[in-house]
């Protein structure tokens, strides 16, 4: 094994042993022996979420970007201190894989760039992180782990929930059946965004609306919680404003039929703001409302409040439990596997919808 | 005009010329001239609350019972002081037309008997109150109307909700739209009910489980706010337990769209505890949380909390309104007409959950 930084770092984390993910995140690593993580796309969420989460990382860092805009590189070099040599562009980002100090590369292009990007990052020996949902369709999700798997890199989708507290107490209370075994289950999650010029509204780019960008969390909000796969789906789609949702729904509806009985109904929708996650089981309940935001979730149950500390940014966990997947060489919880389930469960309620008939699913 | 009693309070009445609702109620009438109801059916909806709801009633009070059970006539009879001769069997109802004592007939029976029971009031030449859902069909809904236009006799369903104040103050933001156009709405009502002795899950007394019988209140919420009737509806249908819920959906779920654009997404069920109106402009909300219970709504808004009281009894307003529309002559609010829509809507659920196809409705 060549002594790069990276071997370097991944041995002092083997003899850390069998240190917790949460020993891991008390001792931080010095800042030199950091991750090196690389952004690839300067947009909003880059900019207003990943970057100061990335601040308050114990086990990674920023310490590259990757963008086609010169100003942009100037901006974020002067600001967050990256070296001219850990800059790239979308035609040179494939020489990123000559570069030691970036470990992993995080992708938050339009969705329609996360298989290219995840794939030449993988290419180039690069863990990834890809933003959700993975990919435009579940192809592209079964290739992307191809890719990482062949490259011997891990995958994981910026699915910053999956590392939440209420979101893990609602799992937790769904699994364990603690208030009793959940019959149903309510999501929504919508947001008032009939802009054209919001390239999500663009299905080439965005691959889909709502369904793609929100319904994504309305979906794992409700498999997570109950620990299961759906195996039949029905979903309706809804236009109002066909000059503005031209070729993709506004809102949609979709309800999901589980193995154990339970059933669950869902709205996404780009026209207006609802948020929220409510499970019930008999005579007994509980619910994020709001739910599925990244300023903070809201709990309670029908025994009493959920107590959980809002973290400034969701972000910070799930990149550092990515980062330990990697120091450890374990599996990422919001693995690829877990963004590929995601897609082939849009991809029914869409085709539902579009048909009009139930779609049935099977999982290996 | 022979002077019976009933005229009599309806001259007294029409002398208090255009005295609004609110300022009859203010000035309730001498016990003695108050409208005489009879109850039809002594289950547990009238025990716990039109009973006890007919206590603070200002334009009408309890001055019969029709039952099968001669037990529960002597109970009734010794605990509200009703006479003998105001006492009836399903047999001798009829000659209920022969009673001046009893000006309005409230029938509380099992579904399957709603319309035999209001058609046998209106003959015997009795205002009517129906209890929800108002049949087991729209035919007989339809059969209903008739018969109490016919007798010139008025017909109101027991929709507490339409003058309860949260439900009116969801109506005014729904409809004057000054917190924004409604965009989609949710609702939701289930309570776990899961036994077979329960009439309301035998089809044939209670016609469909709990898509008749709190199913009927999410529509409502819905198309009540929002002041429109849906044009088009799908419906989804489960069971799990089919020992149980023999030949009735255990659980609904169902999209009504509207003429203004907006679409609702409901939830109804017979297995686990939901309760819930929740409607969503672009960027702001009011919703009610409970909403549908008997017990009272709490309501708040992207706004601010809905300050309203909680009747002890929100069928107390409901039955002086009726009293009120009978005294001058005026159409009730929770007319006949609007059980029928209520009723044409549940079967267009249905029919789209047993075909999977999305029903249309017109509406004259």
């Amino acid at each position: 094994m060549k002594t790069t930084r990276r071997n370097f770092i991944l041995q002092s984390s083997l003899a850390l042993g069998a240190l917790s993910t949460a020993k891991l995140q008390a001792c931080a690593l010095p800042t030199e022996r950091k991750l090196g993580v690389a952004l690839v796309g300067l947009g909003n969420y880059a900019t207003r979420q990943l970057a100061p989460a990335l601040q308050e990382t114990e086990l990674c860092a920023l310490r590259g970007i990757v963008t086609g805009s010169p100003q942009k590189a100037a901006e974020w070099s002067a600001k967050h201190n990256i070296p001219k040599q850990n800059i790239y562009n979308y035609d040179n980002f494939d020489t990123i894989r000559d570069n030691p100090d970036i470990d992993i590369v995080y992708v938050v292009l339009p969705n329609s760039m996360h298989a290219e990007f995840t794939i030449r990052a993988a290419q180039a020996g690069k863990h990834v992180i890809c933003e959700k949902p993975m990919a435009l369709n579940s192809r592209e999700c079964e290739q992307m782990i191809q890719a990482c798997k062949r490259a011997n890199v891990k995958l994981g989708i910026g699915y910053r929930l999956y590392y939440e507290p209420h979101h893990l107490e609602m799992r937790r209370l769904g699994t364990e059946k603690s208030l009793g075994a959940v019959k149903m289950i309510e999501s929504s999650l919508g947001f008032s965004m009939a802009d054209p010029k919001i390239w999500r509204l663009n299905k080439a780019l965005g691959g889909g609306g709502a369904i793609m960008d929100l319904g994504v969390y309305c979906i794992q909000g409700v498999r997570r919680t109950l620990g299961e796969l759906p195996t039949a789906v029905t979903g309706q789609g809804y236009v109002k404003d066909k000059t503005v949702f031209k070729d993709i729904y506004e809102m949609m509806m979709f309800q999901l039929e589980f193995p154990s009985g339970a059933v669950s109904n869902s709205t996404t929708t780009y026209s207006s703001y609802v948020d929220r996650l409510h499970a019930t089981t008999d005579y007994r309940w509980f619910q994020l409302d709001p739910s599925f935001n990244a300023t903070g979730a809201s709990g309670k149950t029908s025994e009493g409040p959920m107590n959980f500390s809002k973290p400034a940014f969701q972000q910070t966990k799930q990149m550092d439990a990515f980062a330990d997947n990697v120091l450890k060489n374990t599996m990422p919880l919001a693995s690829g596997e877990e963004g590929l389930i995601d897609l082939r469960i849009i991809e029914a309620i869409v085709r539902s919808a579009d048909t009009g008939k139930k779609v049935r699913l099977e999982w290996k």
